[in-house]
């Protein structure tokens, strides 16, 4: 969601920082997803800020720099949002303030940041006062034409507080002054391109929309005192003690409307919701347009065995992106699944820095062979390649301690193009897939055999439409003013 | 700064918190200065932001609760604010992130806020992307019509974060998208009325400016390398290396063009200062409209001993605002100055809270008689009396310490009325000036007797024009919507 | 290493905190190791440090609660200790404090503390100067005599900080004023009962050592630089670039002096190794006493599922402690392995206390059953149960997501006494096992069917002799002042 | 109390730091009292902790680097210690861990650290668990012979957690296992040297005691409600409710037994009082040995003005230590006194660090001459100088600000030797009058002339038996190994 394009432009780079220090969180090589969101209504008062806190929490795999939470009673309107994990921001002083009386809706957001935008102004819930009353609102994905969007209004006399694209929303809805907020919001969808999923509160009542590929997800769940949650993933409707009801369509916009849930199609449905929910993202408890992620994971390794078989001793997962598929591919393949890599569960967090001699340890300190390795071959099994740089420590790992062979296989074909859609896949240039072929990849990591899934076979595997974009170029809703377009198109 | 007007309206009540604890403030009972501001250009880059830091430091005085700073080198804009002292804010590393390669302009802000509204979010400067690029401001004042020109801005589609009146300065701006900055500042000061001191900046050039009646004071200083610094107060000039060129004109707007001084009088100049600068909120080294603070406090003393002689045996100040008094009432009485009340130095900033049974202990901590006091008729010499409760438990010290008479002389007249230009004084109903008698005070505070410096006395020891507003109602710059004026018509 | 005992004496209750708020860390219903230590020796200077810093992260699994770390150059020594995780407690700013010039030596120390001593004050290394000079110490363990030998040093007018066990083992050695270090130790080795490992240091040496039984492990391994490590498991030995050497011996006191490895055999060895390292406290990497953890917990599964066969469909272990027997279970069986519980990975540090409504969460913040369960009869398999009651909420989670049948396999026996040793089990009364029977329990937790793998068959698993004594309350080092043992006694 | 002697030894160098930032305290060019003490002990429960945060708030001045408070209700025994100042340290959670219920006494303790020890391991009160029980400690002052009894407890086996000499107190008090608290206590007494004032306690009771020259102060004072305070100043008292009794003497040892307040001259009164507690240290409302500290620096200033008169327009103070000095030099020499000097009340904890181009600004952040100085002859009075460069750019400040003459007078005088008693001078090199005659201080703070008060003056302006070693090397308490003794003779 922040507009990557337009930092470019040299004027938008200041910095607006808002004090204190924060955990910096160790990346992976992994694509990362932008955020989560999720708004709850319900017709008597409720322990809101609870429920979102406990939503976010469901969703913090989603978007773990940042993260915010807003509530009203129907007159009084808190936010609270800081950089940091959701356990970390919503401390109890923080919900002690946001536990205000009375309260029965709200929305909240959890956020992965783009490098360079970690700061606090930027986490979401973004809010304004407008001829509308006090607007919140939380996104997921990226419009790909706010830029000139945002020129417009600055020509009207608008003024932003930030280069993030959600702020381009919020001002559109405002600018129409004289409709109300479902039409005015509606009418926003209609002018905005690309692939968001979007929550919006006013004082009173929730709103959810979605994208017409329905690119990022987006599902309403039931209370059981008859309220509403709408939240990017089902597993967060669970934890709310929400009941699953249905996907929002690709394309549609639902809101709370006296104690009923409302609906537009705005635009016109043309689901390709992103592969990339299924082969890595989405919680494996998670289930997406009906399909079931863990489930599709397992199939993905399957596929995988028959597309790419191996003559190997055991099948080890890299926990824990790769356990589905490593399932998957034992199972089919008849090849013994084993831990054979240890995680050091304390590692996903930490930062230390070693000194010079002690260079590389990155790996290191995650990830750690067990004996079981030696003197085998191994299959090894991940989701995805992006950089490929911890692959081949992976693989170097395993040889140290004794395997003799070591056959990398991937559920997902190589990513050889950015997403435009709310993933941050690292930049063009570094994507090892774009600039390398397969052998010349399995050469860098130094595996004895590579191969990754065909994006057939993810097809196959999800059993329905997918945006294979950052596998083929082919972007189904749109590119920032033609940019992305133009590279895919060189590409091809 | 902070519209207080507004703030009855419910739905401007939510909060909008971002995070950390922060030193609590024991506010004594004086009136409140609620803004220092600074700005400063230089034609080559220099340390902008150790010099906005020291300026903020020399007007820490005018506000303690926020301060920020606001830097650029043409291109970059850096902003870092928070709740707390300047030397709490401005720590390492928020001066390193200030301190921006070829920074040569910024401006500074610190705040007093009023009650409730302690946040943040309104620390100042406030920035904003506009079709004019991004702006920052800084503002001490209050404007007496933002609400309705709030309202007007809505109406056409504006949107605000806060609802603080510099906000719409800023949008008010914004909106003359076609203008250049200086005439749409211009047109903005002829919109606005009040009492405000302002600065004001792009990534290329500060502007100042001040309104018509100048209530609120602003100076403009030269440094040594042909650049301007713009600041509430001489001292802060003095302390950056500037030197006094002279005091920003009432309604006069002046910027840094081609590193000339451009100035334009936008407003016809009624020229009506703020009293209390002389009697209390300038610091004593401060030298206002060229009429010098602490040589002015020493000429209330002296006329206050002749409007109100005593019999006693020493004059006590209460360190450290009734120092300068002190010393004209000695020097015109011919009766001893003494340091009859030692003040705790960490009194200041401190916040401890006994239990029941060591209640009232507040004036206790900061203040102690010297037995000095003993087997004396004391005179006891401070500024002004806000709600009197002080004055009362000081009194009580020194009789405790053996003062045998203590005659309270006060060097203003006794406050009645709130004021709208900036100055918290807390509520009428809290003024115990509006509600009692000299004589009534007296018997309150228990003091064998009590005089207050006339209004004439104050335009004596000044020797220019001033705003008495809060001493006898007449408002030279208006009020908010008519409504002060009302109260103090009914008062006359 | 707390001496438990001594606190239920009254006067000793007392608190001496030293600031600073603290991550809570959210307890699961496992048994609890108290400590893992690391000492490094280099022939020459290096970043010891940055080492220590390591080796803690890699034992960071046996202590959660504080961590410290203490190095020296010869002359000077530092430490540097606090509450939390090792990469909270060593920021920037920690470790630039311990990277002083020239060091070449230092001893580590994390810690998980027993519930009402999460006191900074008891985090380890502990120091002391004495006739010796300055000596640190880091202890995994427990002296079942601590008391009697405190209250004996007392009488001869020692004084003492802590009521912690660890500062008698100090001041026993400083006692023997004129034996040197090694003698003074090794003296101290043959006053001292109970289970424990302990890394001590002066200025010059790291001093390494082990309790007759070898209850708590410790291994030794060799820098390239021909320097020494010694830690509590071999993984840490891994990531600081040493090569594993040897386990220290049981009642073996090792050294290094003048660049070699001194050994002194102080006490006979009985070796009864603590069997709950290689059941689930241990990293899955580790080798102990010449025995891969992972390889026998896989052992541990096939047996259990020799002895308590089921039929299922699925085998689903309990992330992350179940994963090595599951595997085991489903090897042996024939049942096929899937991930059926999703674990969150940000369960693990987090503390959301929601309202009452909300309640019972705990286990579902962190788990989630996948939709693979559906329909299915899953053998759930865990390393151990202590209280019972996370176990019967996951069988109760499976149930929900649609298992038609939950078989429990357990591959420890059931705990039924305390650990005299250093490891925090819970108080006997709240073991479940030690006042219910097998079948008492499974009704508890609501499965269809339980059982817990045998003592033979853990001895079977590890395959070497192993102290089971809270399986079976036969404690071989001792109880502290009989108190356990009559415990025992009355229970067979 | 910090073993400065020892300090030099290499190996007692080492750090022990205990974690979080702290509060820089600008240190100005003053000597440093070292510790401010306080115990109180109530028949009945009351608010001990309270009391002692408010006793020591009345003693900041004596000590702002740390403060620390011991309660107890009889059984337990709470300490909390901390870098600080008072109201920092005490925040509103610490406080809630001091209030157990039932806590009928306790001990504070304020304190300035030397150079480098400014760690949170040398907070006071000390506390240790002895055969006597509990005991907790705070010390004002320093043992000359603390480095000999260290090295003989040593070698019996000692331990100790630190350099601090207070430790070496404690651990002789517990050596005398078998004498009861009081009797190890005098004991201790006799065996130590030096200059200090004590306060100790057990869960039972607090005692109090002096050295025999009575060089720190220590006062007694009375609740309403039967119990006894003791505390370094009488301001103390007066702030907790207790009302003053009297000094505690010179070598007496005083303690609470059944209510009754018990009295040992355990040695032999030979009274020297430090005279810098008249000249600066002690507040300006406190009276100790009957002799009050305002009054006798107003006569410090008169004598001044008899000894060293002026030809001069102004008497300026430089605030606040000169006030009471300046206020006699005006009264004596008719020369009219006058706030020519601004201080920044923010000043006095800050820590600004400007760039180069900005330096020296230290003394201009706190102190600008007002207008009031122009063009006068100008008498500037301070009590003390020590390094002299803050002196210099006062004269240089008041000089740029128009003064055509300044004429210095300092109301002690040239301080030429180090303090062994617990005050923290500077080394003997850096004072200036150590090593340069009155003439060549003068040339080098720029004055047009400069006078010092005379030995004989101080002794008449406070009309007591004092202590003058830091003026003439003459020390009546011994010297640390006779290490000052030589010097001091190699000076005479």
């Amino acid at each position: 969601m922040n507009g990557r394009t337009s930092c470019v432009v040299r004027p938008t780079l200041e910095k607006t920082s808002y004090g204190v220090g924060r955990t910096t969180y160790d990346r992976d090589d992994k694509p990362h997803e932008e955020c989560g969101v999720i708004g709850v209504w319900s017709p008597e008062p409720v322990d809101v800020a609870g429920m979102l806190q406990l939503g976010l929490f469901a969703l913090q795999h989603r978007g773990q720099e940042a993260a915010g939470i807003c509530v009203s009673n129907g007159q009084d309107l808190v936010i609270e949002k800081d950089l940091g994990l959701v356990a970390q921001v919503f401390d109890d002083e923080r919900m002690k303030r946001l536990r205000i009386p009375g309260a029965n809706l709200g929305i909240g957001h959890t956020r992965y940041s783009t490098t360079g935008s970690n700061l606090r102004f930027n986490a979401q819930p973004l809010n304004v006062r407008s001829s509308k009353g006090i607007l919140a609102i939380a996104h997921n994905g990226n419009f790909v034409n706010a830029k000139a969007i945002r020129q417009e209004l600055l020509e009207h006399g608008a003024v932003f507080q930030t280069t993030n694209d959600t702020e381009v929303m919020i001002n559109l809805i405002a600018r129409y002054a004289k409709l109300d907020l479902v039409e005015a919001t509606a009418r926003s969808m209609r002018e905005l391109q690309g692939g968001f999923a979007v929550v919006l509160m006013d004082r009173h009542t929730v709103l959810a929309l979605r994208d017409g590929n329905g690119v990022r997800p987006l599902v309403i769940g039931r209370l059981p005192n008859g309220g509403w949650v709408f939240a990017s993933e089902p597993p967060a409707l669970t934890l709310v003690g929400a009941e699953f009801v249905r996907d929002v369509e690709p394309g549609e916009l639902v809101w709370v409307e006296a104690g009923e849930l409302r609906s537009l199609q705005v635009l016109e449905p043309r689901p390709t919701p992103c592969a990339f929910e299924w082969i890595y993202f989405a919680r494996a408890d998670s289930v997406l347009e009906g399909i079931g992620t863990h489930e599709s994971r397992v199939r993905m390794g399957e596929v995988l065995a028959a597309e790419a078989p191996a003559e190997a001793d055991l099948v080890v997962p890299v926990p824990d992106s790769g356990i589905g598929a490593a399932i998957g591919y034992s199972r089919a393949s008849g090849i013994p699944f084993d831990y054979g890599l240890y995680k050091n569960p304390y590692a996903g967090r930490t930062f230390i820095q070693p000194t010079q001699e002690l260079r590389d340890l990155k790996t290191k300190l995650k990830l750690a062979p067990t004996p079981a390795v030696r003197g085998k071959r191994v299959v090894m099994v991940d989701d995805s390649i992006v950089r490929g740089t911890t692959s081949g420590r992976i693989v170097q790992l395993l040889r140290d301690a004794g395997a003799t062979e070591v056959h990398v296989r991937i559920s997902s074909p190589p990513i050889k193009f950015p997403c435009y859609y709310g993933i941050d896949t690292a930049a063009r240039k570094e994507l090892v897939a774009s600039t390398h072929t397969v052998e010349q990849i399995r050469g860098l990591i130094g595996a004895d055999s590579l191969a990754f899934l065909s994006e057939e076979g993810v097809k196959r595997a999800v059993g329905g439409p997918v945006c294979l974009a950052c596998f083929n170029g082919r972007y189904p809703a749109g590119t920032p003013e033609g940019e992305g377009q133009k590279e895919a198109l060189e590409q091809a």
